[in-house]
């Protein structure tokens, strides 16, 4: 009886011991910023969260935006006057460009999209995806295509 | 003697049952990106990092850099003809436009700071910080001023 209840209490101190390390990591999430607001547009298949953190103005011409597609999520194809950078925060995403193969992307990859090269980003099928959007908005807002395809999903999948 | 081994064992078990966390959090750093190369030249105060993640271009006027300073490195006074938008992403660090408070930034925070505002940026006095910087480049590089003063630095700081 005194070692079971010695060997339940060492065995709790040994647990307890790591209570800080959780804590602290409990704090890390795919995303730098809360998932934000559900996106409600014909723009989008599947479930996505756009959380705006800066709007475009006559101060500064882009604007910034942390999106979150949960798996199987994606844009429609789409093209910015301007151009956009994509930086991926967490989880596995795919970044196409009309003609070219599909990107996995990465937490710390990193895409320059030219301006008015039909595109399109999102989860991929098995993980949800988090990136940063940074927009131009110099020359007019994005312009919105067909969207995309389960076939076009699917195709050079890993 | 029984006992104590007992006890050994079972705090050991305890203990171990956190390595996955450990293990886990040991891949979360204060940034999404590698540290760099050292940055030398004289518009820095203290060592600071960059690693460059995009160079403008005729495809995007915009570069974007992952900039970590140790604690008490800050940039001089400086500004941007085409303004830039800071994300901070770990640590704790200052920001400062002319004339106005300094201001806290931590993991999340946003700036946008307007073309041609004179200001600096860097770590605080007690942390390391980490940010990415989108640096607009239409209207041409940043024009660098004086360096930040040790009672600039030290004014405000909680």
């Amino acid at each position: 009886m005194k070692v079971q209840f010695v060997l339940i209490i060492s065995f709790l101190i040994g647990l307890t011991s790591c209570t800080d390390t959780k804590n602290k990591n409990s704090k890390n999430t795919l995303s730098l910023y809360p998932k934000g607001e559900k996106i409600n547009n014909s723009n989008f298949v599947g479930t996505a969260y756009l959380t705006g953190l800066i709007i475009a103005d006559s101060i500064n011409k882009n604007s910034v935006g942390n999106v979150t597609f949960e798996l199987g999520a994606r844009s429609n194809w789409h093209m910015h006057p301007s151009g956009q950078i994509l930086l991926a925060t967490g989880g596995v995403g795919y970044y196409q460009e009309k003609g070219s193969p599909k990107r996995i992307l990465r937490k710390g990859d990193v895409v320059k999209c030219p301006a008015n090269i039909p595109h399109w980003h999102g989860a991929s099928a098995e993980n949800e995806f988090v990136q940063i959007a940074i927009t131009g908005r110099e020359k007019g807002p994005t312009k919105w295509l067909k969207s995309v395809t389960d076939e076009e999903y699917a195709t050079g999948n890993k």
